[in-house]
């Protein structure tokens, strides 16, 4: 890496971007004492400073000191202390992953590592559990180095730091070495939408941020005024950097839709190209709220080139439909007919007036194929970011168990939030550790206002503790799901969106796979007339059609 | 169209658009008596208010009353009281520019309608001199009613009206009628990137403006959060009335680096494809400070197919190597091989690091044709946003005559600034006529800290009158012009970018077009080896070739 404290075997190279400053000081703390070390400008022009430090090692502390005063590196790999505290010089790792592979299949597993398994060792031990399961590959939320020490992830303000309270690199190191190693892939949620409200120097070191463009969640990164060269490479190589130094599969790139860039080339097209050079088999899903096929079409044809991208639309029509509800986002859905063109066409807001968004809202994606698109009925946004945090099971009891068929046979790439393969009923929360009493008192407002009588202070470690899996399984319903994974790698095996969806008597969707396989979801009661005999089914689903049919879903086979 | 006030020969219907308000009123000011109308809401969800008055005709005045105020018509077609006033109803126009068949060969001569010729009246008096000059087309600058009776006219608040000092609609109606009959086209320089401070009422209605955008000029246009069709409903709606109602052969867009869309369809290609069905003949131009082909490519290019942009890195080059003035963004130029560059490549900056924009610039544009540009040795912008608002005559004398030669002769679509073809020495300065105290206040400020001792008070008429042009002809140079602009019709009457530049001696730039001719531009003496005789030259140039050359230039035919 060209930027960061980069450790050769003997000396360490420091370098850090600073266009803003006349003069940049190391400060290395090492041995019991601290040694301020004047750096180098490279050139006016690009305000990079350096300094090669011939006995600096693994484990020594450093600070850039700017003005007098002393900043961890933007560029930090370890912040031991924290976001406030001094940057750690980080060793080689010993790698024996060298079987994998890469992802071949994604079924994909969110997990907060936090509330999952505590920490990095504690989501290693439950590795062979994952593995049991079915999935593919398990998805990190964010582990950017975030102030305090439980967070969603989404406050991260050190885009090379891995989180300290989760184990930092050699620990994640450590859990992406052993997933390979029992045949999972490891993904990673990254944040270059915004970066969080405590711990953020960045403006100290250079216009790291854009004058042009506002987001709710802080200051987005500058990707187009002056000075955006130096932020896209800062971007640009912390997506290599987990790639090629983390031995990451894929990264989840948070928000897109809130990263904004005037530039001839986009910055998701840069970061594609980038990241598809250090490992073309790395994947890249765009969690985008723009429903605009752009961001995964092939170059030729306009698009940026990601992978894949979540699908929201698929998860509120299932949601609506499932739950009823119908306040915010879900007042746009309901409707079984939504649903049905979900699973067919997967945007249902195509180039459609929304009224929640009040605008008309998205574009046809065509005859893209299906691992274009993740799908899920939970995620940790749909789950955390309701009022009470309340999982699907929570809500409407057995009928949730619909959800798993839908989306994991799909013709997509589905994605199971944690806990929900088990029956968890532990909400998931907002929680925070700031520190910071202006911040956490505009938090508090903000939840109140937001959340009224359902309030709770997301400050409060309780809320945390409430938030953590319970692993209460659920045997009957972690089988369900076993056997679901089971049957989308033995029976659907690909991502062909040439599949046949029909409703009926407005209570059942009907999904045609492989022309033999009937997926089956009914959301009340009515009589079926296919003849079919059963393969897997909820309660209230018969072994064998035609017949009656309540609340429920199964796979049948066509006789 | 289907908001505003339209007179149907009987009845007006009047419809606007004002989805923050449950009540709208319409006031009708008609035969001395005032009578307040109830607007009826169409709907709710889309928020236009209505109403068919029958006995309201041509003439009367109106406004719309909201929470008790009265407010002009967001789009009022004429507001002969100016911003804060009245709307009035507009009737029908008798056209007889039935045998005007469009810009054939876009020849383009930039005028601003009060210092040219007072008002449209004015213009039109001139249509004999510029048909004897040789463009084929006026550009005039923003007509759409902006606060006092001068102003460039980028600080218009309501896109519908016709400025009001400058004659209102039927004035311009009678140039545009007058001009095609003369054979020459008409194209309006339009603003749908911000609207100026003084008179701005559209918040009022609906939310018009970006919450996510900002610029240093003003409120801009929300095209992509809620509410945004209408907003791009207002203003595409716009082009396509100047084309359909004006008879405008073409808009000129301003400044559209400054216009911000993250839909799927962007507003510029909305425009564009709403003005060509309008007018498949009409020619879109846009003004871009991205040097991103984006704007102009095809749409199988992924471009927004904008007919023509203008070429900004021609005139720097062009003006730093001839002016040797290094500040502001000339820092970037200078240098006679980036004006070869701009010849033969259109963008210098095409991928470049750029000093003065502190970052990466711009894309090479490829193998578009030479109409995809317009290119000038002068603009309002070049010419007026200079501190002492100097032409280049002023600035360099007898050596602003190289400038025609390199773009009118060019393969691009040349564009005189007026006043230029006949060595016009009054300057273009910045005048407005706000009355608003705050503003004003506000603006002078501004231009203190920015001109320092070159201030001048832009609301002080001398500094308006001192601008209009004197007509004071140097017949010399309008015979040059002629002359040119004869060869190019004549000589390069087609668009084809195949065309050889070299440089020799470092001093002169040789352009061979058509096999045959050279066009010579010399910014230092050296010889020349070439074989050729002159066509038409300035001092300095010998009437044949080889020889020696000083600073001028010349067309040759080579022998």
């Amino acid at each position: 890496m060209d930027i960061g404290a980069n450790f050769d075997g003997k000396s360490t190279f420091f370098r850090v971007w600073a266009p803003y400053n006349k003069e940049v000081f190391l400060v290395l703390y090492k041995d019991g004492e601290r040694k301020v070390i004047k750096m180098e400008l490279e050139d006016e022009e690009r305000g990079y400073f350096s300094v090669e430090v011939d006995n600096a090692k693994p484990g020594d502390m450093y600070t850039y000191m700017i003005g007098g005063k002393e900043y961890p590196d933007p560029a930090s790999r370890f912040q031991p202390e924290g976001v406030h505290g001094k940057s750690q010089i980080i060793g080689d790792f010993s790698w024996d992953d060298y079987n994998w592979k890469g992802i071949d299949f994604p079924i994909i597993y969110e997990l907060h590592v936090g509330t999952f398994g505590g920490d990095f060792e504690g989501v290693k031990r439950k590795l062979d559990y994952l593995k049991e399961l079915g999935v593919t590959a398990i998805e990190l939320m964010p582990v950017h180095q975030f102030a305090g020490n439980r967070n969603w992830g989404y406050d991260g303000v050190l885009l090379y730091a891995v989180q300290n309270s989760y184990g930092g690199p050699q620990k994640l190191k450590e859990l992406v070495n052993e997933a390979h190693k029992k045949g999972l892939g490891v993904i990673l949620d990254v944040v270059y939408n915004h970066v969080g409200p405590e711990g953020n120097y960045l403006s100290v070191f250079g216009p790291y941020f854009s004058t042009r463009y506002k987001t709710p969640w802080g200051p987005i990164f500058n990707f187009d005024e002056a000075y955006s060269d130096e932020v896209r490479h800062y971007v640009v190589q912390n997506a290599v950097y987990w790639i090629k130094e983390y031995h990451v599969d894929g990264l989840r790139l948070d928000a897109v839709h809130s990263i904004f860039d005037n530039s001839p080339k986009h910055i998701l097209e840069e970061i594609r190209d980038a990241v598809k050079e250090a490992n073309p088999k790395a994947l890249l899903i765009a969690e985008s709220d723009l429903n605009d096929p752009r961001i995964i079409l092939p170059k030729d044809k306009c698009g940026y080139c990601i992978d894949a991208q979540w699908s929201d639309d698929f998860h509120h029509s299932l949601h609506a439909l499932l739950t009823g509800e119908r306040d915010s986002y879900y007042a746009d859905f309901g409707e079984i007919t939504q649903l049905a063109k979900a699973i067919k066409d997967v945007f249902v807001y195509d180039g459609v007036y929304s009224k929640f968004r009040k605008k008309t809202h998205g574009r046809q994606v065509g005859n893209l194929p299906g691992n274009k698109f993740v799908v899920y009925a939970q995620n940790h946004d749909q789950v955390g970011n309701r009022k009470d945090g309340k999982r699907l099971i929570s809500l409407v009891g057995e009928k949730a168990l619909i959800a798993p068929f839908l989306y994991i046979l799909s013709p997509y790439i589905p994605m199971i939030f944690m806990g929900e393969e088990y029956g968890e009923t532990n909400p998931f929360l907002f929680f925070t550790d700031f520190s910071d009493p202006e911040i956490i008192k505009g938090l508090r407002e903000g939840r109140k206002r937001e959340l009224g009588e359902y309030y709770y202070d997301p400050q409060d470690y309780s809320t945390f503790e409430k938030s953590k899996l319970s692993w209460k399984l659920d045997e009957r319903i972690l089988s369900l799901y076993k056997e679901l994974i089971r049957l989308r790698k033995e029976l659907f095996n690909d991502f062909s969106r040439n599949v046949d969806v029909k409703i009926e008597g407005n209570a059942c969707i009907i999904i045609r796979r492989k022309e033999k396989y009937l997926v089956i979801a009914c959301f009340s009661k009515t009589h079926l007339d296919l003849k079919a005999k059963s393969i897997i089914t909820t309660v209230g689903m018969p072994s064998s059609l035609p017949g009656e049919v309540s609340v429920g879903a199964g796979v049948y086979e066509e006789l």
